[in-house]
């Protein structure tokens, strides 16, 4: 693909998409006395009497991590660490323009959970934040899970970060069609994305929700040993016990969340849904269905990941004004309540939802207010 | 004191001495398509076929972290990781002012060897090089020596670097004084610095070297089983097979290197050593002995850590340059061959050794001239 080539062309020219650069005058003998020995030893004196001193005097203030082990990189799937640093690179580039948080890639060479566990703890000292990224389920759930206890908070932005922005979506599109918290909501794919969706959509108050993967509709009563937060959400939702197939999920349904993969919509399986149907076709670069598709499959809104069509569902509306929010009110872990205050606060954005916008496109304005947002809250 | 209040002054209003921006282009749509999602999976395809092209299309190409567990930071000692970050953030500021690396600092939240190896190992294939900072002896040899098997170079400054810088000065030293090889040399202290300076000097071929330590001048049989670096570098020295006190190590001797602690060495000492003596006297802040004293009992030559007076002792001189020629040669491990090549490299930038003029001042083009002398080695 020629786009291909442009994008390999810009990585290639840029040799890094980031740059670390001093802050502070290192030009002369006295500056470097200042910045360096022997001037130095003063704010490391303050911390070592005072740790908390370190958000006073250092870059841990506004430093975050992108941290991976490339297990679950873009559509792209397990590419490992080392492949993966191209897009914690970009993200690193988007915290900055979006709210001048400065972030760095932190790619690993294991993907052991209990290995990422440590190395995280181990680095901590460093950031003020630590963003997990393109890790697969079910192993982010523990990771992420694990990791609350430290100091500084971090966040899984495949799992939280995709949840709050299509909840955000939702609550809009909803709007659109009149619907609430009653409706019939599928989700298609039992990966980060889809149980943190269900997860934060069920704190969110969705009543009627029912999770499928690759076999079909996930049974209320599922048992998985190896995967004990899909089954604990299982518990949770499908009041009326469904079971069966993608299509007898979908059969009357006013709402599909599909985090699954290309072209799993038909023009069928939309037109099996109830009236004004809602269609968020998140697989990228290729939706589960595209939206001209669906539309002509009668589907009233449609949002997909793309940035080509209407109703743009991406995280860069969510993470670096929900980092920038945690660095300045020093928050340690991003609860529930946050959650759901920062998709209420993105979905308030769009003044008057309508079928073609309901979402807000990317901006610094955007991540402000949702900083904002976050400061208010604590 | 007045300095420190400065110092803390210019850390709190810089917020971060360091700060990590975009290289590219980010403003509009049609580039975040090329930096972020979509196109960014053209480059992690590539990466994931050939890791190789990872230094082709990331920053791995010019990125070094300072990693530091904190536990002999300057004159300060075991500080800890956190309390050591002004250090590390410092030290990156310079890779970036000489050298035009981009570097990141990384303190741990753990001081077991065991834990630091392995998080270095995990966050490595981030990296183009790893500069270990401030890691105490003899751990820092075994952390040290455990990671050459990566596939980046793994350099602990305070050990090589310092030893770099130490043998560059006293090559031109001796020959203000006209000695050579010969020379009896006295080193004090045996930490990081010193056992690593010991070990350069052999390599260099110096013929006579004592090691002593807080108890005195290290036995030619010392034996000690928690330190089997200090152990083997003192069966390679000390021909003379010399036991006693400083006092004794120095009588007769024609070159004193201080990495210990303020004000050991008196001018009855220094008195005691053979004529035109040259005294490195480089703890930090303050020196072992003042210049000043040196000089009026005898010294011919005298080198501390200071830039307020001559003859600086700065690892600032190699650890710039020697990483960019590092990354740009694509060097994966820093031999002997190579920290010999450096020293007499940057030796050989003073035109005319005199007293007050054995070692160039930092600049860019000291920087330049070592990472050249690099990148012809490979």
């Amino acid at each position: 693909m020629d786009y291909d080539i442009e994008a390999l062309k810009l990585h290639e020219s840029a040799k890094g998409k980031i740059s670390v650069i001093p802050k502070v005058p290192v030009d002369s003998h006295e500056d470097l006395k200042l910045v360096y020995t022997p001037g130095v030893a003063a704010p490391c004196k303050k911390i070592a009497d005072n740790p908390e001193d370190a958000y006073k005097y250092t870059i841990k203030q506004n430093f975050v991590a992108v941290v991976s082990d490339g297990s679950a990189v873009l559509g792209l799937g397990n590419i490992g660490g080392l492949a993966g640093l191209p897009v914690m690179e970009g993200k690193a580039a988007l915290f900055k323009k979006f709210a001048d948080v400065d972030a760095i890639p932190l790619v690993l060479s294991t993907q052991n959970p209990q290995e990422i566990i440590q190395t995280v703890r181990a680095v901590a000292p460093t950031f003020g934040g630590i963003n997990l990224e393109d890790i697969k389920a079910p192993e982010c759930f523990y990771i992420t899970e694990a990791l609350q206890d430290l100091d500084i908070p971090v966040f899984h932005d495949d799992q939280d970060g995709t949840a709050i922005v299509v909840l955000a979506a939702l609550k809009n599109a909803l709007k659109v069609v009149n619907k609430d918290s009653s409706a019939r909501i599928v989700i298609i794919g039992a990966g980060a994305a889809g149980i943190a969706i269900t997860r934060l959509l069920v704190a969110s108050g969705a009543k009627n929700i029912i999770l499928v993967d690759s076999r079909g509709i996930v049974p209320k009563n599922y048992e998985n040993s190896d995967n004990k937060y899909k089954e604990a959400i299982a518990h949770k939702i499908n009041p009326e016990e469904k079971t069966g197939t993608l299509a007898d999920a979908l059969q009357g349904a006013d709402v599909v969340i599909g985090v699954s993969q290309a072209n799993l919509l038909t023009k069928e399986l939309v037109e099996s849904m109830n009236d004004d149907p809602i269609i968020f076709a998140l697989a990228n670069p290729e939706p589960e269905i595209r939206p001209d598709v669906a539309i002509s499959a009668g589907a009233k809104v449609v949002a997909t990941g793309r940035s080509d069509f209407p109703n743009q569902i991406n995280n860069v509306l969510v993470f670096p004004g929900l980092f920038r929010g945690l660095l300045d009110a020093r928050i340690k872990t991003v609860t529930d309540e946050m959650k759901l205050l920062v998709a209420q606060t993105v979905a308030d954005l769009v003044d008057n939802p309508s079928p073609q916008n309901i979402i807000p496109r990317i901006s610094k304005e955007v991540s402000d207010v949702v900083a904002q947002a976050i400061k208010r809250k604590k």
